[in-house]
């Protein structure tokens, strides 16, 4: 059960969005430019991005709603989510993701990591600005969202199927920003 | 200097915030929301809970604004913030305040690790659902603001008087929500 008495039939961020919508409505509007909004990198990118934060994290209810958007934005290669994510196989992913992935995994531990030449190793890559900035702010975003979620304990549902109309919503529809 | 190319002559987040508004301005307006908006926590304890915070993460440039902030918040009871950011003496602290920095010292580490007995000893001192909520908010969404800084190593004056007018224009004007 939740922390706060938030409605038991939302699940996860949504919920807290529900609960204090002074908040909720910036927080969807930065998911939504993050995710949806214009990029050099992907939507799908993007949300494999924030799977891969949030799993590092163990945050369950946000590994388990942007694997399954982040599937449905792949759509034939959706098997690169779960290779990444899972088996720590990045070989279907481009070059210049290969490099993001550790600049995420550096943020999502601490920003103060990242150095210059994990930065210079993305642009040699071919990331550019964008491409970086995205990165670093989808990882530091997602460090929140986890722990908002979390940390409230919002409701996690445990059925992996409860999960599938849930991303494929997220992935056509974006987050009401 | 940074990792991505914003104005070299402003300090901190707001060079990250102009470099893309399509983010700034959710960001903005969160942090508005948070830490100026209605809540039964004070702005000068919401201060103190984002410097807290900021100051676990090691992030120099959210630590020394907020603390510069929340010393503007607490008037002639300033030494408040430096006694439980730097010394940590939390004497002069409420008692749900002192429940309520543990919380959110958790989430700093991880949402995962908040239990129901840390929300009940909150709820024993007095806290209400929205202290919980807005404690875990704030330590959240500072996780975020300190990763972003750090992660893109925006400027970070060294001078700790530039922080002083800063400080005061953030308690006095809030973040432009």
């Amino acid at each position: 059960m939740a922390h706060i008495p938030v409605d038991p039939a939302t699940p996860g961020i949504r919920s807290l969005f529900n609960y204090r919508p002074e908040t909720g409505a910036p927080l969807s509007r930065l998911a939504h430019a993050l995710l949806h909004g214009e990029s050099p990198l992907t939507k799908a990118e993007r949300e494999l991005l924030a799977t891969f934060v949030s799993h590092g994290n163990k945050c369950t209810f946000c590994t388990m709603s942007h694997a399954a958007a982040a599937r449905h934005q792949y759509g034939a290669d959706a098997s690169i989510v779960d290779d990444v994510v899972y088996h720590n196989n990045t070989d279907r992913l481009s070059a210049k993701m290969r490099a993001l992935l550790p600049i995420a995994e550096k943020v999502r531990q601490g920003g103060r990591i990242v150095t210059d030449a994990d930065v210079q190793a993305a642009r040699d890559a071919g990331a550019v600005d964008r491409d970086i900035h995205d990165t670093v702010l989808i990882a530091a975003a997602f460090c929140m969202y986890n722990r908002y979620v979390d940390g409230l304990a919002a409701l996690t549902p445990t059925d992996p199927e409860a999960y599938v109309p849930m991303g494929k919503r997220m992935a056509e529809q974006g987050y009401g920003g």
